[in-house]
């Protein structure tokens, strides 16, 4: 154990970390804490994804809040996702309350194999709770060599283009390619001008949010985080942005017999909890689709996404992927606070136990 | 044909056809300069949903350009769609350099019957001219049940975010979902930041276009509508617009086995046509992904748009939908000048053959 979690200390109070000791830290903290092993397992993959590539949000920092989040009740830490298949390219999974990752997990196989065979699939992962971000999900749908979409609504804490109350989530929508080599084209982005977090980030670090990010409780445009965390967001691009979480709302919702995000709100009657929600995946399949010419059409794919790059325009991943080669490399540099914090998380807990 | 195609003139120059009307004097034009009967019944029901809405730019206006296009030797008038089912859940249709619409029209029921038994399907529309919008097309998977998304590429007219060279088309998506009553939830918005035509409307009219619209060609942001011709055009929603409209590049092109914008762009060799390429629809059954709770999920969808609405915000086609009740009551008033016109294409052209 001390091999695997212990890390490295430099004189600046990080802590270096290979990705396979963040990997055995997240599991062994999980674990202990009282997640089932295959829930641990996937939460720590996720964990170790998002600190390998530099989301440091989505990475160790992370585990406090799941960890946290779990003993305050709602998250099953071991429930066993329910696999149903309503329909040939259909899989859907009852995530039992859980964190949604494992659902995912166990549906990805089913899903690669349906669209495979048909062309295109769909996985619905209902009654799940969500604390990752996508593109770690529509990433594994392409390393299968298929196109993927993923999208889920959150609380309703955004209001619609030409309003003043918050209807929608934050509503994620992300997306991924398959190209040669390591890396497809990846993105996965907040349908809201930004992500909620980062409001609460200003508003904990004293600063203003800039205008357009979201309006007061009157529905005045603010520049106070306290102000907009009390009113409401607003949606990038106006109104097709809006229109684009609607239809969010209605796919990772309805369609899937799941909530919407105003319905995961009264659910949360104001308890400041995670999302419980469903979340809508799609699998297209370029063999099966593309004329016989796979080659050709990935080669005319290849020459669109070296168009963007090639005038220096950034794809959307780049920085992650610059930042997993590295890790890869080096391994990756936490605080040594946010290490010890970590490693520590849910001791003291099971020392008042003992 | 004088009782469908005459009309009232009032004393304004402008003239009033009833809904039936329109239809029969598009099929009339249509046929008259060469259209296939099945093709000239599709797209003139195309034109007249688009003037019945007071969508003008997609109505009778659109037949003038349908015709000079057609006769400008690229497009086929009368190709008979071939359907090919490479997937279960998958109907292809290769349009044959034809206009999209009878394509659509031939693979829809394909395509609703594949996804009301797979769960989710696929159309994938190849080599074929489009001049419609996809709004039509949306609203008639919804009228089946379903939820639909369209979307193709155009010609690489727009530049990426943090780019200054063009690559992607104006590139559409759209999005239906059915409700109760009448009219479906649907959008349906180009990825740019507005349509092409809008900017050539400035240019006509000499006036000059908002900032944000376009770049120069030499990368600099300009509000001459010519420069912006000569230069690129702009994603809404800065890299998250970008980032969608990479996606419909690569959906509605590759993954089908067809062009991007830049091939698209590269056959028309500066010719000006409109763009021959792919268009990929989606369409998802609720009453197979919606858990057995199929009423229930409409009501948490119809408790979502009231919110909208409720609100006073506007739901992206109500304004289409209160001109297609009034057109429905009254009929539509076009001007004579464009009635005349329309009523004449090819009219001096059949002339001179005799």
């Amino acid at each position: 154990m001390q091999r695997s979690t212990g890390g490295n200390v430099n004189n600046n109070d990080m802590v270096n970390l290979s990705i396979d000791q963040v990997y055995d830290l997240s599991v062994d903290v999980l674990s202990r804490n009282g997640f089932s092993a295959p829930h641990a397992a996937v939460i720590a993959k996720a964990i170790t994804a998002g600190q390998r590539d530099d989301c440091q949000s989505h990475g160790m920092y992370r585990l406090i809040a799941c960890v946290q989040t779990m003993q305050a009740g709602l998250v099953d830490p071991a429930a066993v996702p329910a696999l149903t298949h309503p329909a040939p390219a259909v899989v859907q999974v009852d995530a039992g309350r859980a964190y949604s990752l494992l659902a995912f997990e166990e549906g990805l196989p089913h899903l690669a194999e349906k669209a495979r065979r048909n062309g295109v699939a769909v996985l619905a992962i209902n009654n799940c709770f969500h604390f990752s971000a996508l593109w770690p999900e529509v990433e594994a749908i392409a390393s299968h060599g298929l196109a993927g979409m993923a999208m889920t609504i959150s609380h309703s804490w955004v209001a619609p283009a030409g309003g003043t109350r918050p209807v929608f989530g934050t509503n994620p929508f992300a997306f991924a390619w398959p190209r040669p080599g390591d890396s497809p084209y990846v993105f996965d982005f907040a349908t809201s001008m930004v992500a909620r977090g980062e409001i609460e980030l200003h508003r904990r670090t004293g600063r203003s949010i800039p205008e357009g990010w979201a309006i007061d409780r009157d529905g005045q445009p603010t520049t106070d985080p306290a102000a907009a965390l009390d009113g409401a967001m607003l949606t990038f691009g106006s109104y097709k942005g809006s229109a684009l979480s609607t239809m969010i709302e209605l796919l990772a919702g309805p369609l899937i017999g799941d909530w919407t995000s105003l319905q995961s709100q009264a659910f949360d009657a104001g308890a400041g909890g995670t999302p419980l929600h469903g979340e809508l995946v799609i699998a297209l399949d370029p063999a099966i689709l593309g004329r016989g010419q796979l080659a050709a059409n990935m080669n005319g794919a290849e020459a669109m996404l070296d168009a963007i790059s090639g005038q220096g325009a950034r794809l959307p991943s780049e920085r992650r992927f610059k930042a997993r080669a590295r890790s890869q490399q080096e391994g990756v540099w936490v605080s040594r606070k946010l290490y010890e914090e970590v490693k520590n998380l849910g001791m003291e807990c099971q020392k008042e136990l003992k």
